[in-house]
């Protein structure tokens, strides 16, 4: 089917029907996640297969922006990992990256990409596909040797810490809003990048954030910002928000993008709102309407959903 | 000796009466490196010592920008490589790093310096002081262990390339400037920010930039876009030139930041200009005065300068 070719995720079926029998044929589908790259400045094709703990199957590619500073790019590992968390999967098991330049070369995930998948709930357990090319199959090694002496939310977080991954809820509440009532399943942009704050992961600075976009053809898309202990390697809310975008899309381009809205709280540690603003002015559509709205965190949801824990 | 509290580097002879005798005595100067860290974000005192090629020691810090996105921070380990260039140093040898908190706790480099380390000339031979907290001394393991199956600019640039820490000059002119006669050690902030863009590592998008800076008491600095192959751990003009600026200042505070330039190609692949007024509208004095100059590559002299190589 012609609609296969913009797939990012795939059932436990599906991917066996790819080829995906087992863990170690991950590399039957990199073929496919190379195809929906996107890297104008690099020309390179990287793509990454990651099976989740549910079983199911999950693509990831390069995402680079011609005109905007380097860090802005999205790296294969980073969407893959990200597009895990939108779809509410709870851990990662095995991953296999490739890069497409004449031939297709396996490789372990680089040093930046090692460091943000170590915020992950289940980091120690994840197996990355280590192939030299005279191998035929290769094997899997652990993501924690890969970044001996590291350096982890463990050193960081207090013990049993929600990682990334796991279930949150930051309880935040737009500002003087308390008289709107909307619906769990609104369409307002404002409500959907409030929900995606509310999944944001920010456990450092305390700064989370979330972004919805809407398409010309009307679809929405929703992202939230992800932090990394080492600060660098952090996702934004907007990146996030475009691997949305760009696994469900089908295909679409960046200047398809006519509406978004950030969600952040006010005077926060961290604030998106100019980096938003400077990437949607790059890339999306010209007249691309940007607004921004501030929140506040609900004390007393906050309260019952820390005595849960 | 007072003055003496804001030094970033040190002759073997300085190095050596602070107790820095021989390399495993690099943490002789961790205090004094995590006393002039600049992380109001994090609370985190970081610090690096390096010993380079020459001899010479340098000191790195963490320093963070409240308010902005976690990518501008710049590491101990960035600041300190890019220390080393701008004092045109050929090599890193040994590097310890050590974070505060309650007490001082030695540790690797996290993955994004990691992987940033890769760029220098000599990062085979780096050598990294790995010390549990159990351990008085510590012993130095090599930065390719850190890093195994590693993504390096071998992977990318031709044979012989130079790379970070080796000569490069990049042959750019100002544009429309062929009139402007000024000579090699003028101080219009315009020319030095080309000549820090003529020193720009930036291999992979060609896209090199260099910033000046002025104080508020005359005082110039410069620094100039580092680039990374895995593109996330690149370290832009402006922070190159706030390392300068930190290095250089003896304590003095972004807000003594009055005049900056920021000279890049026509239209770069990457463009620094809005993320560059970004920074300095958050960080710099309120009025400071932001200008951009864009450059040319100078052919002819680029013709000469590959043929000697
Ligand atoms: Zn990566
Ligand atoms: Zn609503
Ligand atoms: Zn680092
Ligand atoms: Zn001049």
């Amino acid at each position: 089917m012609a609609q296969d070719k913009y797939k990012f995720v795939f059932t436990a079926n599906e991917a066996a029907s790819e080829g995906v029998t087992e863990p170690i044929r991950l590399p039957k589908l990199i073929r496919k996640a190379m195809s929906l790259a996107r890297g104008p400045i690099s020309k390179y094709k990287i793509g990454a297969v990651g099976r989740a703990s549910s079983g199911r199957v999950y693509l990831g590619v390069n995402v680079e922006f011609p005109g905007l500073p380097l860090h802005h790019s999205i790296h294969p590992e980073q969407f893959l990992v990200t597009n895990l968390a939108l779809n509410s999967e709870k851990g990662l098991r095995q991953l296999a990256v490739a890069i497409s330049n004449d031939c297709i070369e396996f490789g372990a995930p680089c040093g930046n990409c090692r460091q943000f998948l170590m915020e992950t709930s289940n980091e120690v357990d994840i197996k990355i596909l280590l192939k030299s090319k005279h191998e035929a199959e290769g094997s899997f090694g652990k993501l924690k040797l890969l970044l001996p002496y590291r350096f982890s939310p463990d050193d960081v977080l207090p013990k049993g810490s929600p990682l990334l991954l796991e279930k949150r809820d930051n309880c935040l509440i737009l500002s003087r809003s308390a008289g709107e009532i909307c619906s769990s399943d609104c369409s307002h942009l404002k409500c959907k990048a409030l929900a995606a704050a509310n999944n944001s992961f920010s456990p450092y600075t305390d700064s989370p954030s979330g972004v919805a976009l809407r398409d010309e053809d009307g679809i929405l898309y929703r992202g939230w910002y992800i932090e990394s202990v080492a600060y660098s390697p952090s996702l934004g809310p907007v990146q996030a928000a475009l691997v949305d975008f760009v696994a469900r899309s089908r295909g679409k381009g960046f200047d398809k993008i006519v509406e978004a809205v950030l969600v952040e709280k006010n005077n926060a540690r961290v604030s998106q709102e100019r980096t938003a603003k400077m990437i949607l002015d790059t890339i999306a559509a010209p007249n691309c309407d940007f607004k921004v709205f501030h929140c506040d965190v609900d004390f007393q949801k906050s309260l019952l959903v820390n005595s849960d824990r």
